[in-house]
C-alpha cells in the first residue's frame, strides 16, 4: 500500500424522500441559485417542480441543456450566468455530465480567463462556488468527487480536471429517481462504476488489500443487482445499492494507496470525443478487450482473485483458465446488460485510431 | 436499506513519514496547541520527541496522563488548560481514549458548565476546538469519526457521546507507529475493529448489501492480518491494512442505512466501567457468547453469509451447524490471539451482574 491522501468530504443525504431537505441545505449557501441541469427529463419525471416548488423563496437562474458529454460552451454560458447573477451556489440536478458541468462552472465563476484553461490546468483552480447535487444517474461517482470531464468538439478533446475544491458539499440521492432511467442508462452507468472499480483493482500496487476487497464488494454488487433494476426497474434495494455503488467507487476508497494512471478511461474518452458515444457504453465495450490484453504471467494471480471473490468461481490449477473465465463472464455480463459491445454497433470504424491512440497517451503522461 | 446521512469529513493522511505534514497542518489552525497524550508510550517510541521538533515555533501546553478508559477528571482538566491558554487546535497523540478525551476537551473549551454534561447531553456540543489526531493504535476509529466514551469511575458510568462537529479536522496514520505495541494491543485492538463491524453487521436491517460487503472485507482483513501482525510486528502490509481498517469500520461505511442500538458495546462498558478492563479484551469475551445467543431461525441466514464469505466456509444444508462453526471460528480466532477468553481471566465474578445489566439496558434505551 502506498501513501496517500483521503479525503471525502461531501455530505451524502441518501434515501427516498430526502429531497424535502433541500431547503435547509441551500439555505447554508445563500439565496441566488444556478440550477444546472441536462436535456429536460428532470422535467417530464417531475423532479424539477419538486426543486422549484421546493425553493420558490430563492432566486433562480437556470442553465439547461447541459450535454451527455458536457462542452466547453456549455461551461462558458454557465460562468457567464454566475457572473452576471451574483450565483451563491450552484443546484446540479442530473448525471454525471451535469454534476462535471456544474463543478467547472463553479471554479470558473471566481477565473478571469477562459473556463477551458481550469480543463488543461487544474492547478489553476482556486475558489470555487458550493456545489449541491441531486443525482438522477448511478455512474460517475462526481457527486462525491472533485473530478470533471469536459469536451471541446472542434479538437477532439475530452480531457478530465480535478480539485479538491470541487467536491461537491452536499448530494442528494434518492434511488426512486433512478425508477423511470432508460434500460441503457441503467446498463451503461453500471459499466461507468465498474470501469472505476477495475483502474483502481488492477494496478500494481501489492498488499492495498482493504482498497481491493472494498472493490470486489462493489463488483459483487454492480453483477448482483444490475439485473435486478434492468428487469424490475421500481426495486428499490437494487437501485439503492447501484446508487451507493456509484459514489462508493470513485469517491477514493477503491483508488487510495494504489497510485498510478488509468487505462480504459483515456482509451474511451478518445472514443467519446471523435464519436460523442454513451461514455458507459464505450467502457463496457474496450475492458474485456483490454483484461485480455493486459493478461499475463504478471497480472494473472490478480485475475485469479476476481474470478473467485468477484465471480465465485472453482479454484483450479490452470489459472490462465480461470482468468479467461471471469474476463468471458465479464464480457457476457454486459451483453446481457443490453450493451452492443462492438465498436461497429455504435458506429466506429478504423479511420481515427491512430489519432485516438495518440491522444489515450497524451492524457496518460 | 434505510434513509442515512454520511458525512466523513476528516482528511485522512496515511503512510509512512506522513508526520512530516505536521506544521502545514497545524499551520491551519492557528499558534497555541494543547498536546494530549496517555502514559508516555510516545515518549519510550520517539514520537513526541519528532511532534516536540516538528512543532517547534508553536506553543505548546500539554495534557498527559490520559487514561485507557479516559476520566471525566482529565477532560476537566484538558477544559481548564484550553480556557486558560487561548488553545487555537488540540492535538491528540495516541489512541482511541486519548482521542476521545481530546474531543470531549475540545467541546468543554465553548462550554460554561461542567464537560460531563456533555457525555450525558450531546446536543449540548455546540462549537469545538479543531482537532488533529496521530494515531498510535488501530482500534477504536474515534481518529475518524465523531464519537468519545468518557468513563466517571465514581457512579460507575461509561458512557458514549458523539456530535459531527467533535470529528478530527485531520488524522495521521502512520502504520509504523504500531510496530512497537505489546501483542495484546494489537489482538484487543483487532477485536474492537471486529466488533465496530459485527454491531452493523448483525443488524436486522435488509438489502444493504454494499455496507455488508464492506463489512465483511474488513472482517476478513482482520483475520488475514492480525497473526501475522502478532507474529512479525514490523510487517508493514499487515499494520497498515489494520490501521486502514480501523479508520474504515466505524466511520459510517458499515453502518450507513443500518438504523438500531448496538449490543456488545453497551455490555462491555459495563465491564469496563466496573473493573476497568482493556475494552477490546471485553469485547471479545462478550462477542462470541452474544453471537450463540442471537442464533436463532431470524438471524441464521446471515450467520450462514458470515460462515461463508468471511470465514470461507463451504455451503451446507445444515444451516445452523454452519453458523456455528463460524462462531467457534470467532472464539479460536480470539484466543489463538492471546486474548484471555474468560471473565474469570480478567478477574471479574458476579457480584455486580444485576447492576451492570440494568446499567447497559439503560445505555441502549
Amino acid at each position: 500500500m502506498e501513501n496517500f491522501n483521503f479525503k471525502a468530504y461531501s455530505e451524502m443525504i441518501f434515501g427516498k424522500g430526502q429531497i424535502t431537505n433541500l431547503p435547509e441545505v441551500i439555505s447554508r449557501y445563500g439565496k441566488n441559485i444556478l440550477l444546472a441541469y441536462g436535456g429536460g427529463s428532470i422535467k417530464r419525471n417531475g423532479i424539477y417542480d419538486s426543486v422549484k416548488k421546493l425553493l420558490k423563496d430563492y432566486n433562480i437562474i437556470e442553465l439547461d441543456k447541459i450535454e451527455p458529454n458536457p462542452k466547453i460552451e456549455t461551461v462558458r454560458r454557465g460562468v457567464k450566468l454566475c457572473k452576471e447573477n451574483n450565483i451563491d451556489v450552484i443546484l446540479a440536478v442530473g448525471g454525471g455530465s451535469t454534476i462535471d458541468c456544474a463543478k467547472v462552472v463553479a471554479a470558473g465563476a471566481f477565473y478571469d480567463g477562459d473556463p477551458w484553461d481550469l480543463v488543461t490546468n487544474p492547478e489553476k483552480i482556486d475558489k470555487v462556488l458550493p456545489i449541491v447535487t441531486i443525482l438522477t444517474l448511478a455512474a460517475t461517482g462526481s457527486e462525491m468527487n472533485g473530478n470533471a470531464v469536459i469536451s471541446k468538439m472542434d479538437t477532439n478533446e475530452k480531457l478530465g480536471t480535478a480539485s479538491v475544491n470541487m467536491k461537491p458539499q452536499v448530494s442528494i440521492l434518492d434511488p426512486e429517481y433512478l425508477y423511470t432511467l432508460p434500460s441503457i442508462q441503467t446498463a451503461a452507468g453500471t459499466a461507468d462504476i465498474m470501469s472505476h472499480v477495475f483502474e483502481s483493482y488492477f494496478k500494481k500496487t501489492e498488499g492495498a488489500f482493504v482498497q481491493d476487497k472494498f472493490s470486489e464488494g462493489l463488483l459483487e454488487t454492480c453483477i448482483k443487482y444490475c439485473p435486478i433494476a434492468l428487469k424490475d426497474p421500481t426495486n428499490y434495494e437494487a437501485r439503492a445499492n447501484l446508487m451507493w455503488a456509484s459514489s462508493m467507487a470513485l469517491n477514493g476508497l477503491c483508488g487510495s494507496g494504489k497510485p498510478g494512471a488509468w487505462t480504459c478511461h483515456p482509451i474511451e474518452h478518445e472514443l467519446s470525443a471523435f464519436y460523442d458515444i454513451t461514455h458507459g457504453v464505450g467502457l463496457a465495450i474496450v475492458t474485456p478487450r483490454w483484461m485480455r490484453y493486459i493478461l499475463s504471467e504478471n497480472t494473472v494471480d490478480k485475475f485469479v482473485d476476481y474470478a473467485i471473490n468477484v465471480w465465485k468461481l472453482e479454484p483450479k490449477e490452470d489459472k490462465f483458465a480461470l482468468a479467461n473465465e471471469a474476463i468471458d463472464l465479464t464480457e457476457k455480463f454486459f451483453k446481457d446488460c443490453g450493451i452492443p459491445m462492438t465498436l461497429k454497433e455504435v458506429n466506429i470504424d478504423e479511420t481515427h485510431f491512430d489519432e485516438m491512440a495518440k491522444g489515450a497517451v497524451n492524457m496518460v503522461l
